[in-house]
């Protein structure tokens, strides 16, 4: 499929024991960096610092933003402060900015310190944007252009600055005092006329973010109005960066992540799975399931309170699991879909009463279905030696069952939405909580009403 | 923040009532397509025709791509032929496909009616290629050049061809026969003498997908290589197309609502939710409910077995639901993040027992933390009228409940993917079911063992 070369790491070892480095330098130059990092990052740590040295200035930069933080921190130990320079130099002011987020004060040091003081300044003010905000996704290497230049002009600026930006596809027109006044794609510049002046091609209609603006929520701009760049702009509408596609893409990546682990009662860490540590992955983990277990204590109260009704028939006790799990599915399926809908924007909460209608009606149909499969069941498994009045005890609950789970499951990651909360946090095992509840609650009391306990 | 200009619907109304057209039109030509979509979307069904007929062409074309399904259909109806082939000739191929999957035949009778034949061919070519592959989000609107043109003559062509081209920022090196040869960016262009031949420019270590390609892999490639266009490929090795970076962000879109839904055990539907009829989002959900429902059963007959054992003390019945729940808790946490690892390839099955070492450490820490706080509880609500060894009992098994759980919810979804299947469905619900009648399991024994029953 892809043309991109896969090395063999014996082939590698090879021809590095046998001193072959043009050999290798020349297989490396044919490979995409992303796919050389990746085979850098598993191998031996002191002969790949030395193949690294094999790379071009410009591929090995490229090389470099890819690799793995820690091996990115042995190689910068491991770098002169020439070598580092060069590196730094030829790298994107984000991927940089990104670097310097993983490593440790001692490092980031070394990395300042073989900047240069505009660079550094520049370095400084977007670490200070909060973690999840446009700011800190930013970069500043953009094309700026005048509104009075004509396209040959911007061309021509282009052709002179373009090679240090990350883009030079969507162009920024600003002021003297960098207020943005609109946008030139690439594709404009192209297909007009040599003196038309860039006031009469550009587009005034801007969609922007702001330095503060969450980060999830330039992704969905960048989804919604399929942009390739994003301008950044200050309080005071000044331009100060742009968010390019790329970035857009892992950040979505990273929020899709964010919410399935939300929506498993995990706390997010911002790392790979294999590089996080046991402790790491302990700490996020436990705090909901500790929450989770101890307000499991009010099921098993419940169940205490009717201890006469279960000394019925251990049948009705038999039941509990699956009553509890299927209105645990059936919330979960309700509050996901919800929690999904909530982050795409399909839905907002002037829909709840569409939203209630329609899963109560689904409710009904699941609810219905489930008790009749569960009859059947019960009757040819149990019918013998068990009264019909239990068999109706547990279906009809179950339909409740049902329909309450869906129901709580879709209003509460709206109602958390309303309040100000991530409704992912809303998910499979906080209803699940709350519908095992209500769930035996219902149960126990059909029991004692239609049994006549 | 976004400057792009949000309507009042009252607004509107008052100017059409007041047949204030042209001033209507003066406010839609400066709004994002996308905004007056969503606009005409919520706007009464027939004025919105009325609306949309004052969209110059190509605005017209853009919003029309952007708009619901059946808002497309109703105006597609009430069009005449010639403005239909009009908002067509508009529209990008891959849009005009896109909108073909989601109408009824007698509609693209009429939309392919209203095509010259080259692009009807074009269209049924691409509605032919699976749902889910690489050719079904394609574009065939890219530029080609040859590789003994001049930069000059590329720039030319560019300007030429350019306009009708989905993306000209990368542009494709091709042979007589079409075969795939290598990629120019428009910055290469923009950056290189004017008689440099593309040839000596041109980058050959191509990423490119097959026809056949699953789309999930497709924005994979996306994301890891940074890309902006990426050509497609048939059998023969020869260029049939490229995906943009837009519909790569779509379909990650998608895909990540398609994992979230198979968590919950839900079958995708490729609608928004309030788009999907009650009877479509009850047959997307009662599969799965009903299989967990009936696999229940077994978790029913742990618990008749177990009768003598549970008639000691209600407590062991009233600790039943909180063990069943922590022990999905844990299981669903471990299977959802393997599975969105690998997902993103994070991890692959060679890690298996990595992750099973580190699973297994995380589970020592989560079981002796929760057995230690739930003896604890114990002691303090239930110390009086408990004894002891009950309470031992409930801790040791929540212990090796949280432990066997994690062990289950790590190396199901990697065996899942090992023999071909999804490992999303391997997740929270499936997990819990299997993790219930082990917990379950333990949790009797060790009663009999330790309570000497």
């Amino acid at each position: 499929m892809a043309d991109n070369i896969m090395l063999s790491e014996d082939m590698v070892l090879e021809l590095f024991e046998a001193k072959k480095y043009a050999r290798l330098r020349d297989i490396f130059v044919e490979m995409n960096p992303v796919d050389i990092a990746a085979f850098l990052n598993d191998f031996q740590r002191d002969k790949s610092a030395i193949l690294f040295r094999l790379l071009p200035k410009e591929l090995a930069a490229e090389t470099f933003v890819e690799m793995d933080s820690d091996v990115q921190e042995h190689f910068i130990k491991s770098f002169s402060d020439s070598e580092l320079r060069e590196i730094m130099d030829e790298m994107y002011l984000d991927d940089t900015v990104d670097i310097i987020e993983e490593m440790p004060a001692n490092v980031v040091k070394r990395i300042l310190s073989s900047t240069d003081p505009d660079t550094r300044a520049m370095i400084n003010k977007i670490l200070k944007y909060p973690d999840d905000s446009a700011g800190s996704i930013m970069t500043i290497e953009y094309v700026s252009l005048k509104k009075n230049m004509t396209v040959a002009d911007a061309l021509t600026r282009i052709r002179r600055t373009g090679v240090d930006k990350e883009t030079i596809y969507t162009c920024y027109v600003t002021d003297y005092n960098r207020k943005l006044l609109g946008l030139v794609t690439a594709k404009d510049l192209l297909l007009s006329e040599e003196d038309t002046e860039i006031v009469d091609i550009m587009e005034t209609n801007l969609i922007s973010a702001h330095t503060h603006t969450d980060k999830e929520e330039v992704t969905q701009m960048f989804s919604k109005y399929d942009l390739l760049a994003l301008p950044v702009v200050d309080d005071e509408d000044r331009l100060v960066g742009i968010v390019t596609v790329d970035d857009a893409l892992d950040v979505m990546e990273e929020e899709a992540t964010e919410d399935i682990e939300k929506m498993a009662a995990i706390r997010h860490v911002d790392k790979p799975y294999l590089q996080t540590g046991v402790w790491q992955t302990f700490k996020a983990r436990i705090p909901w399931l500790l929450l989770l277990m101890v307000s499991a204590t009010f099921t098993g109260m419940i169940i205490t309170g009717f201890e006469d009704a279960l000394s019925v028939s251990i049948v009705l006790s038999a039941c509990i699991p699956m009553l509890m799990d299927t209105g645990g599915n059936c919330g979960g399926q309700a509050s996901v879909t919800i929690i999904r809908a909530l982050s795409l924007e399909d839905i907002h909460f002037k829909d709840i009463f569409r939203v209630i209608w329609k899963e109560l009606r689904v409710g009904i149909l699941c609810g219905a279905s489930l008790a009749l499969v569960n009859m059947v069941k019960m009757l040819i498994l149990n019918g013998s030696d068990t009264s019909f009045l239990i068999i109706a005890v547990v279906s009809i609950a179950l339909f409740f069952a049902v329909v309450i789970a869906k129901f709580i499951g879709c209003i509460l990651p709206m109602l958390a939405q309303k309040v100000g909360f991530d409704p992912a946090v809303m998910s499979s095992p906080f209803i699940t909580t709350i519908v095992d509840a209500l769930t035996l609650l219902i149960y126990f009391n059909l029991a004692v009403l239609i049994l006549h306990i």
